[in-house]
């Protein structure tokens, strides 16, 4: 294996709103795209997640409707500066990507007792996290583009796309072909926010403690 | 890129109890799995993780008995032939693995207006994940295991390792050389969980509806 070039993998990854060329896309490309994410570890195997691949252009367009607004609710609730860096920086890619991606939750799966989710409830949540990663890594390796959209009510996503309770809706992706991915995060380069060195996320042994290793 | 090789480290990729042979770990493999884990995507661009890196032995010993309570705790609660089917599992390889790496979430970076944080609380949460899915992805592809041990009271973690308030532990990440990476996960082969097919993790535009797809 090329180590390098699964660093570049890791690297070259970025979340993608404007940069979506439409479809369609390889169909055998997708599958191994969608068999990475179904491969991820899971606490006590449950392998809780599902994923709806959304192709339906009315349900694609209600909820860029819906995502929408609560943009424009998130854009309402900032103050000055940080409204005028906000406003031009573009948050979805729902119609222009070639499908919608949902993956939910589902807490019920694996019975009452979860072997590893016995204290902390939520490791079922993070498992669902690390699939989607894997399917993030996969399509940047076959040259797609992954967009992670998060500006939606729960309810609304599940009414639309009938999940039932349970289950939980965990992100709206969008996926398929695109131009190019940027070198710089979006978020970087509209001035949102930076990348934070590595050096100051580093402790040795109790939290601010910094490395004495020589990393 | 050989895309094949990086398929190869997502299938390889194993959560290892057993199989871990202690250190010396090179240190410029280690950067590299931590400059990966540190390069994941997150919400707002916030990168709300931390990595506190134990290799304390007094440290490891205190949460090693800790998960063993829990672990115990836990085998009581089952009934019956769940039990037995769990007491043979190893469920973390703490004192074997070469150091631990404590992954924690600072939900207050970033400050209070979080870019794709307005609608979804627990998005920070799902930004660890996606570091940690990085960072056991990268152990793998340079032939280092790792192993999520979430047996454990996040009161007790943040006590041991010092975690202020408000955050929060996410994972106790062993890493280190190991002996081999099983074929076969291990709660499969001790037959407490198998593998669920792709396709019954798939729908297409609703929850429910078999994907009408060729993939």
């Amino acid at each position: 294996m090329d180590i390098d070039g699964f660093y570049e993998i890791i690297q070259m990854r970025r979340d993608v709103r404007n940069e979506f060329i439409g479809g369609p896309m390889d169909q055998s490309k997708l599958k191994r795209i969608l068999r990475a994410a179904h491969q991820a570890p899971s606490v006590g195997m449950t392998q809780p997640w599902d994923f709806i691949l959304v192709d339906d252009d009315a349900i694609r367009i209600d909820f860029r409707d819906h995502v929408l607004v609560e943009r424009s609710k998130f854009s309402d609730r900032l103050i000055g500066e940080a409204q005028e860096t906000f406003n031009p920086i573009k948050i979805e890619g729902i119609m222009e990507s070639a499908i919608g991606i949902v993956v939910t939750y589902d807490p019920s799966r694996g019975g009452s007792a979860i072997l590893g989710r016995n204290t902390i409830d939520e490791t079922g949540l993070y498992s669902v996290c690390l699939a989607i990663e894997n399917l993030w890594l996969a399509a940047t390796a076959e040259g797609y583009g992954v967009g992670w959209v998060s500006f939606y009510q729960e309810s609304f996503l599940c009414d639309l796309v009938g999940i039932p309770s349970p289950l939980r809706p965990i992100a709206w992706l969008c996926l398929g072909p695109i131009s190019t991915l940027m070198e710089v995060p979006d978020l970087e380069r509209f001035n949102w926010r930076g990348r934070r060195p590595l050096e100051e996320a580093l402790f040795q042994n109790r939290y601010g403690e910094r490395l004495k290793l020589d990393l």
